[in-house]
């Protein structure tokens, strides 16, 4: 074993455990520490008192300081709303803004209220302009004046700018610290240029090679600024086939450019060329990471929510889905009470159309999987759109065929009823139809509209197969056999 | 306007539209363009004749020589069967390695079946031991073999270690690209060295400080190199508080770290710090998106499916969701069955029933929904599960009640019965906290499996919700009404 402090990510978790272990004994050693409604001075009564000694606290207090702002802000999330706020009191108040850029929408929200104006405008002060306007939502009215007052003009002309795209644009990602360079000047010049920044900014894989208007001429990436001759030319060794993004360009095609391209980092330029600021990898990573969170939530009706936010607050996070799958529930339920008098004379009617409604949803969830993936790598466009129709479609004759046989077969089997079974294929074969065509129509209806196709192709789909799976197969059966 | 060749991802995407319409007016041009079932031979017969001279055909190949091997994999992936086979034998084949690296599973089977092993073999030729692995499950097995014995010793052996780690591990996805130095050199030593290499790999933002041992000791990041003193030893500058990685440990931690972490680039170590590899966020951000794929593909009980595969191929893809699907739906409908003589005295109970089993569906979602997430970024533990249990169940409880009675007054107006409002109340409330408590359990159960929770949660819970809300309702129902 080598004798350097080699911390990999294992130990690195196993950091977060043992404080969440910590604090546990800490909190159950000190059943004083109990919070008021601002948990800060109850802490500060308590830090003042007796206990301030006790060696647990110190080695707490310890093993914060030491601790990454992600890590620390992964802790918070674990811990429930009262643990969390004593724990937030404890942390080193320069790495604040850290942690509140790090921690969930919803989390931030609850440390954000324990905090004064103060200690808001002193978390913000170490955050860059692009931070700063990313935790401008959360923040109340009179923090963001007393920073924006606080902040130099060139960073308030960067805040302002961040500020002014809206969420999911290429503008609301970027920052602003770029390298710039000239395209006249040797790299040993730039070598010494560089020297002089003491530091380069995080995600500096290339710098950006300007004119005296800011116009983008050029990139030279640090790989090859190391390579090269030092006498070498910038203009010589930069390459000008660059991938760029225009501020107002939605984040997502900037993902997918990423992605494709390999990139690290890359200019956002406005529509003259001129260099506005600098996408990196990280903010890529971040959005990949939120987009799917709000999608495979969007998808069940919610937004953000914090694990150990109150029971009413999380009930209330859910009412909108429920209430709309409330309605569209009493739709489906009224399209059988349609035909409750055939359901009188057959009653195995009942027991089978849960069954049609539910192979065609399952089904035609299927065609909305594979829709809104190929939507979002592009894949679909107008000359393949009627042709992948005409496949889907043809899958359901298919599959309603095959699978209408084999639930027919039970129908017939158990009820002793050929009729019925023949009604039983009849209806899953054409409500697989209708699950496919709704299936693809949807999403790309959605999209067109603007829409997030991954969120609301799925209820939408549900609603046509429950009701129309009732429909069919109740119709068929009033007509065919009672 | 700048004069420079700025290329933005817009006109990138816009070549790949172009190069899709070309390619349409080429066979519609040339309708003698057919192919058997060996498209090459075809389309050398082609190339031969009087066609070859065909200005659109040219184009199309100046076109396709330009493109990005990414762009080029987008493009085959949006083209039917027939059409992308024709096109692939106009790809220059130097980029044919990274093309087939590019593209989807489902499209690259169609892609390598479509080659001699000769072709595959030059295939690979262009590419590094960790890309011949990512290509190896699609291979022939002679084609392996021919590969394996036109690598160097060296690569040999990557390749070996490459292939030896289970996909889904640090090991499948780390490349074999680093460049090492002794802490014991002057910094302008490391830059001569480097700039001896000629180009760096790709992602270098640090280099990797070893001993005689190849024994990590620390990482001396490229930006320091730069900017510190050149006289200055790596061992002052370089960082001891690294970010490793174990080859064994699961992909879905590392992608977490490198969120959590911000990196570009991570050393791979063994149990005794020897580094073995390197990973970086190229591949991390191929794996997200990967991972993701493939989670909204299994919730619905599908592998990667090529857009364009046979609708044969692809009616199978989606039997086994359906066979399991139909088996629930069966289960739930034998227990409608037990009812069906209370449902013949009172055939409301038909109509309301999936009213009950489809809320508690869509509110038990939600529940899976919040633990997948919370369980992906590993914040549950042993000590807050319960109380999150409590907390979910509390939910329920009050959901329960606000929507039993808007759903329980809707079945009182509707069939003026205040007891069949009331069961409807009770059902509800009751298959909401089983919603809940399925929806909490099940995604931990399959976690501790070692399954993926959001794969299979949503089935079984769906599985449940139907079938006690039957039994649920239609029992209360016969016991209070019948």
């Amino acid at each position: 074993m080598s004798d350097i402090d080699v911390t990999n990510t294992r130990s690195r978790v196993d950091t977060v455990q043992q404080c969440l272990e910590d604090i546990k004994v800490i909190l159950e050693n000190n059943q004083h520490i109990e919070l008021d409604s601002r948990g800060r001075t109850t802490l500060t009564q308590v830090l003042s008192g007796e206990s301030y000694q006790d060696q647990s606290l110190i080695k707490l207090q310890e093993r914060l300081d030491s601790m990454h702002p992600a890590d620390i802000a992964a802790m918070l999330e674990q811990l429930p709303l009262d643990e969390r706020l004593i724990v937030w009191n404890f942390i080193p108040s320069d790495v604040d803004g850290d942690v509140l850029l790090e921690v969930s929408d919803a989390v931030r929200e609850t440390l954000i209220a324990d905090m004064n104006t103060q200690e808001l405008v002193a978390a913000t002060e170490q955050l860059d302009a692009d931070e700063i306007a990313d935790l401008a939502p959360n923040l109340p009215e009179e923090v963001i004046a007393d920073v924006f007052s606080s902040l130099s003009e060139e960073e308030r002309l960067q805040l302002k700018a961040a500020l002014s795209y809206p969420e999911g644009t290429v503008g609301a990602l970027m920052d602003f610290e770029m390298v710039t360079v000239r395209e006249d000047v040797a790299l040993d010049v730039v070598m010494r240029y560089l020297r002089r920044l003491e530091r380069l900014p995080p995600n500096t894989d290339k710098l950006f090679v300007v004119d005296r208007r800011e116009v983008l001429k050029g990139v030279l990436s640090v790989s090859d600024l190391i390579v090269a001759a030092p006498d070498a030319q910038v203009c010589d060794v930069m390459s000008s086939d660059i991938v760029t993004f225009n501020p107002d360009r939605d984040a997502e095609s900037a993902a997918h450019a990423f992605e494709r391209y390999d990139l690290v980092s890359a200019p956002v330029v406005d529509a003259h060329s001129r260099i506005v600021g600098r996408m990196t990898i990280t903010d890529i990573v971040d959005y990949i990471r939120e987009d799917a969170e709000q999608e495979s939530l969007g998808k069940v009706g919610l937004r953000d929510e914090d694990l150990f936010s109150s029971v009413w607050k999380s009930a209330k996070n859910r009412w909108l889905w429920l209430a709309v799958n409330l309605g569209t529930a009493f739709f489906a339920s009224r399209v059988i009470g349609l035909f409750e008098h055939s359901i009188e004379k057959l009653v195995a009617l009942a027991a089978l159309m849960p069954i049609v409604a539910a192979i065609a949803g399952n089904s035609g969830n299927q065609t909305v999987a594979l829709i809104v993936r190929a939507l979002a790598f592009e894949e679909i466009n107008k000359s393949n759109a009627k042709g992948l129709l005409r496949k889907e479609l043809s899958i359901a004759l298919v599959n309603g065929v095959l699978w209408g046989s084999v639930a027919g077969t039970f129908a017939w089997l158990l009820y002793g009823n050929i009729a019925l079974g023949f009604v039983m294929l009849g209806a899953m074969l054409l409500n697989l139809i209708v699950g496919a065509g709704v299936g693809m129509l949807v999403p790309l209806f959605l999209q067109k509209m603007g829409r997030d196709p991954a969120i609301g192709s799925s209820v939408l789909l549900t609603f046509s197969t429950d009701s129309m799976g009732f429909l069919i197969f109740l119709g068929l059966a009033t007509v065919f056999l009672v």
